[in-house]
């Protein structure tokens, strides 16, 4: 385990440690919380052929103790997690046992989901493959599948024994993924540290090179801020600082709900869900329009949309954002930026300027 | 809110009242969590008929807030789940509104459940309308649903805001399902109160008159010992003294299961499950038979089973009872009796007694 990184989220009697290194999910080591226990693993039909193999060597398992889903975020549905908790059961898990998520988001949040309601609840390890799990979704212990009227509507909180994060994995991820999990690092420096986001300007073409270092680096940083946050705020109460961690989410819902999940990435519309925040918060005169220029640049120079899609008008997302979880009491509730790295969440937006910002951005 | 008995269930930031009295539940002073926010209840179509006006008068709702299950084990399901949290997201119910679950066990686990997950994770009131809801079910955090391969093997941990108990809702109650909820009022006197016992043995003809302090005087105790051991052991930790309760259950759940969960009520499949586990426990000569005599005399008395149904064979017993979650690493685990009130969980029994009993009990 030399050159591991190791960070911890500090949850009381839940706490646990993220492991980031490369090649670790290829060796035993990096599963401490694993060792004489009976193991099932999820993963998908993307992630198998690469990285499966290696994972149950380390771990001494076969192919029967794996539950292959078809990739795709279109596949984390309540049908689906019904299917992976019947082969559990058809599998004989016991509640003493432990499932492993080997995969991106879509696999972690979906396994994470399973293990929080097989038998009650029952541990995880998360071993996640892309750059938006490893630096977002397999940590703090959101788990859950979509609905047809919204993402992740319904789900648990159950946090993982251990995440396991493997630089290597990035190395196969197709380069549109990566950039998806990019947003996602844009995002927290966007919302809680200016000098990570001026770290990602000037370094941004060492992670598009796939560099291990500049890797490993913000996938560190932006576990150590949601770690910090997530042990603030377990359970994203009302008005707690987890909800600034949606920073972008509540527009990027609205676009990947419209597209139906099959077209855009989750970071994708986050990107564009990122640039609308920061456009409506300048437009408060709470951030400058250089900021905003900086935010949008950056995502630009990332691949990244910063538009929503083709045909999609202020009134879809008016729609679609009013079944969004920061309703609250029937206000909505949107995370803004009071400068860069100094996100808020408020009520207190001008619904003629949210307009306004739709309305461009839409034109 | 005179003549309200109330009882705290001691759980640190989820503790909650258990208020206990006559029509209570047609008020609104029972349910001041409910004041002001947004309710949707569950219910089924047995209680529905019944219980579902006064309820709605006392919280100023409509029908188009309310959701009827058909009613019957066999309807706590995944699936039924999954209809129930479709019409939560049709309702627009925002992750700040309150669930009521009114109805007996199934309702109750079943919404609980929905409560769990909906948003992961929403307030929720129990207002049990059966005697084993009233004694057991609602009370505890227990949530879930069954699947083909056992009952509960789906669920959370996820308890309510508080339990309102109306004894009136008793007196509707078909004779079978009171039976049934007597089961568990004489698992607590065996596991855990040999006065509640000796109280059962002397007053028995009370209860089956339908004496209103008789009953209130049973709800009280038995949930007074279950907030006991729930406060000591939220989660059912492995050896925790929260698996006690389940006295009876690992051979009943094998009954219920091997039956379809059609033909024998909870109550009746535990109260065999009683008499098979003093049955048991006196073979190792840890009770006497004078004991199990009375255990079995008191279950008869109360019109409750005491032998598995036709038909059902030893064999049947240990494959059923093999997935049971009191498998621990390949080693089943029983709650058996060292005394009348003092039960144990524990692996240390003799296989060889098991089987006899089994023989005996199916001859």
């Amino acid at each position: 385990m030399n050159n591991t990184r190791i960070l911890k989220v500090e949850l009381g009697a839940r706490s646990y440690p993220i492991r980031i290194g490369k090649g670790i999910a290829a060796g035993e080591a990096a599963f401490p919380e694993a060792q004489g226990r009976q193991l099932r693993v999820v993963t998908d039909s993307n992630v198998a052929p690469i990285h499966l193999d290696p994972l149950l060597a380390a771990l001494h398992l076969g192919r029967e103790q794996v539950f292959v889903l078809q990739a795709g975020e279109t596949r984390k549905t309540w049908d689906s997690a019904g299917e992976v908790l019947d082969w559990l059961l058809a599998s004989k898990l016991s509640r003493d046992g432990c499932l492993i998520a080997l995969g991106g988001g879509v696999v972690g949040d979906l396994a994470g989901f399973c293990a929080a309601i097989y038998q009650r609840g029952i541990d995880f390890i998360q071993v996640p493959t892309t750059l938006l799990a490893q630096v977002d979704s397999s940590v703090g212990g959101k788990t859950g599948v979509n609905h047809a009227r919204g993402k992740n509507l319904i789900g648990a909180f159950h946090q993982p024994l251990a995440v396991i994060a493997d630089t290597n994995s990035l190395a196969t991820l197709p380069k549109r993924e990566l950039l998806s999990g990019l947003a996602e690092v844009i995002k927290y420096g966007m919302l809680a540290d200016s000098l990570l986001f001026e770290w990602l300007e000037n370094n941004l073409d060492r992670i598009l090179a796939l560099e291990p270092n500049a890797l490993a680096e913000i996938i560190e940083r932006c576990c150590a801020i949601k770690a910090r946050i997530v042990g603030l705020d377990e359970r994203e109460t009302g008005g707690g600082p987890r909800a600034l961690l949606n920073l972008g989410h509540t527009f990027g819902h609205a676009i990947e709900t419209h597209t139906g999940y099959t077209q855009w990435l989750h970071g994708e519309a986050i990107a564009t869900g990122l640039c609308l925040a920061a456009e409506l918060s300048a437009r408060h005169g709470w951030i400058t329009d250089t900021v905003v220029a900086r935010c949008v640049a950056l995502i630009a120079r990332a691949g990244l949309p910063t538009r929503p899609p083709a045909g999609m008008l202020p009134a879809d997302f008016r729609n679609l954002m009013g079944l969004d979880k920061k309703v609250q009491n029937g206000k909505l509730r949107l995370i803004l930026l009071r400068g860069l790295g100094d996100a808020i969440l408020t009520s207190d937006f001008d619904a003629e300027l949210l307009a306004e910002t739709l309305s461009q951005a839409c034109a």
